[in-house]
């Protein structure tokens, strides 16, 4: 170890704070993780890394530390997920008297000058990250994106009017099966045969030009495909619909390109409850008549979203995101953080020699959801068992297509990715 | 002053403990609270009164008090509205790490363990709290009331199905008006033409065989109109739905009178964003074709209301709720609560001469929503502005009707009463 100049560091912070994390860059120079952990239990994973300045950045203020924030897991849940721990520390010091107002966040009227600045302020701050023009109206829904599948149909076409959906993930293919209630669902394309693996070349796709919409799901949760580029749309009306659920606000989007965009808040800009639509103006008010009045969203945007009570405290937390976000050099900077976590992890998989495998197309492969595979399948289970001991969670891969699948939305930080790249070196070291 | 009993108390407690309330039992013996109260707004309001037991036990415990709580108000909001300082305090300490899994509540998978196990005690006590059997579904669903007012007829009837609605209120009518979409809708009563005082003699009404339920809302917000009792139901299936909404978990109901009751949380149970539904289970599974799936309450309750992501945080804070309601004794003793609540605040309406009025018939008036008028009405702003003054707000009538109103959910303590009723004199002494 005395040739190692972040011996000492490292001894220093296994004593001090055992939440700092390093990384080997050259492995043989230094005595293996086990050597310098004796129980793993004890502490977490540890490794050494010579530039430490972005781990600090990840981490929150010291002034801020306590107890119960060292307490704190990694969680690669793919949603609801990891929130900005600061975002949560504001939301706790104002749990019961937001501002002076004398009461919580939770408890205040919906129509009162109070939460009317609160989802003021969050409009006008998502219209800035995204460069909403004001010909869109921006909706802060309930009921998720499941809602919204039907939601769609319902406010932009006729009964049995002609709809294109590309269907590149589970997702894409569940908001087609909804839409088939209420219009002529064409699905155009889908990868399921090949188990979503990629995203067509656009060329290939025969599009109705009388379709009302052609709708996409933007980032496929579960398969980890995501859109790099949007395709042309060829329908009359040129409307591309988005589901964005799962990669919302991950990066700058050109918002003029699609006619209706929508996503669960869950993964990157808030709580579960919140489902938020930017829609343009010019398309809504014709919905069916059958439509259930909560989901007319004329009806939401004349009403501000507050038709009936709207989920006030996930909008406020969204809006907490959402002023951190801004803080943060608005979604480019946000870009390029998830561009540097999803790379370090991808290549960790790749340069594997195949003991971590990724099926998917290396050109879409998402910078939210990064699902892999164990060469050898029977040692998952082990890989899931040992990195909850080291605190890294939610990592199983969903129900549907197994494996291994880490969610690195905005808020995990480079850190935590670190520290589950240098755990999947380890378990290779061991089990390899 | 030498003769008042209380007097060394009262001066005691204005310096030490300004949150304190005592109420005059006899007004004349004591000299007006403005002489003892040289500055309004560096005080509360002081009265007195000899028994001050329930207001000490309407105190949060002194332990967890802090000067967030102390600069608490009193909040009359009609919803979201106010909400147990102690389930607050209880979120506030979890906010960042919930029983040491490292995580909020905001952030947990909701299949996980840690969040299943969180809303299947939430349901647990529900169903503690209103003795609700097996063959009933509660679902903990999104959209509010609002939305339930379409899933009623969408999952009970066929297109055109003959349903009957009992309008005693604002939100009977909303109902009604959504249920047109999906079913023959027949009011079978409505005291809009009264500006809804009143229910009518069940004897009265014309009911239809052949209708598929009956549909009432207990508790009218707006115009604090409350059934005490509930009509029989004369369609073949006998049964009712009700919009619980306003008086949900206010005092014991019999379920098994109903088919389907529905509630938004945000007024005696929680957040808003939780729509509760407690349905029987053999009338689900016939919702019709163009119902969104998110509405059909059968899919919902195969899925035990994890069909998608549920709004976890708001559940988890309703499951708070519950226990709290547990603790102080299930649902008679807070019946008993705020029936005292209730007649407190009538009585000083009725016994004011003429200087307050509810519109309201005796026999129906809502323990949940009380709304009063002032017999001089320009008069009605100065009220609102100087109870907000005494830290009492959300006392403004619904824009539709005007007035004053004082929503006393289950979390507005007797002590908030006390002191409302205390202004009310004390207004009408300057004013009267």
């Amino acid at each position: 170890m005395a040739a190692c100049p972040n011996a000492q560091l490292l001894k220093n912070n296994l004593k001090t704070n055992p939440k700092y994390c390093f990384r080997f860059k050259n492995t043989e120079n230094f005595p293996s993780i086990n050597t310098l952990k004796p129980s793993r239990a004890a502490t977490k994973l540890i490794s050494i890394t010579c530039s430490t300045a972005t781990e600090l950045q990840d981490r929150p203020p010291a002034a801020t530390s306590s107890a119960a924030a060292e307490d704190r897991i990694f969680n690669f849940g793919a949603g609801p997920a990891v929130l900005p721990e600061k975002v949560l520390r504001k939301a706790q010091s104002e749990l019961l008297n937001w501002h002076g107002s004398g009461m919580s966040v939770m408890e205040m009227s919906h129509r009162g000058k109070d939460f009317i600045s609160i989802i003021e302020k969050a409009e006008a701050d998502l219209r800035t990250l995204l460069s909403i023009p004001q010909d869109y109206a921006v909706l802060f829904l309930q009921g998720g994106a499941t809602t919204l599948f039907a939601s769609a149909s319902l406010n932009l076409c006729n009964p049995g009017d002609p709809v294109d959906y590309l269907v590149t993930g589970s997702w894409g293919d569940k908001a087609s099966k909804e839409a088939k209630k209420y219009a002529k669902v064409n699905v155009i394309w889908s990868g399921k045969s090949e188990n979503y693996v990629r995203i067509p070349d656009f060329d290939e796709l025969e599009q109705n030009p009388d379709a009302k919409y052609l709708h996409i799901c933007t980032n496929e949760t579960i398969h980890g495909v995501e859109f790099k580029n949007y395709p042309t749309p060829k329908n009359k009306n040129g409307i591309i619909v988005a589901d964005m659920s799962s990669n919302f606000c991950s990066k700058p989007v050109d918002v003029t390109k699609f006619g209706l965009i929508y996503a669960g808040a869950q993964k990157n800009v808030g709580p579960s409850g919140v489902a938020i639509v930017i829609v343009r103006k010019d398309l809504i008010g014709k919905a069916q008549e059958i439509t259930p009045i909560m989901l007319d969203l004329k009806i939401q945007a004349e009403n501000k979203s507050l038709y009936n009570t709207p989920p006030c405290f996930g909008i406020y937390i969204c809006g907490l995101v959402f002023e951190d976000l801004l803080e943060q050099g608005g979604l480019m900077e946000i870009e390029k953080k998830n561009k540097k976590k999803g790379e370090t992890l991808y290549d960790a998989i790749d340069n594997s020699n195949g003991f971590y495998r990724c099926p998917v197309e290396k050109s879409v492969r998402s910078l939210m959801n990064v699902p892999f595979t164990l060469e050898r399948s029977e040692l998952e289970a082990e890989f899931i068992k040992e990195a909850a001991k080291e605190k890294m969670v939610g990592l199983k891969g969903h129900r549907s297509v197994g494996g291994i699948r880490a969610s690195i939305y905005n808020a995990m930080t480079l850190l935590g990715v670190e520290n589950l790249v240098a755990f999947m070196e380890d378990f290779k070291a061991r089990h390899g």
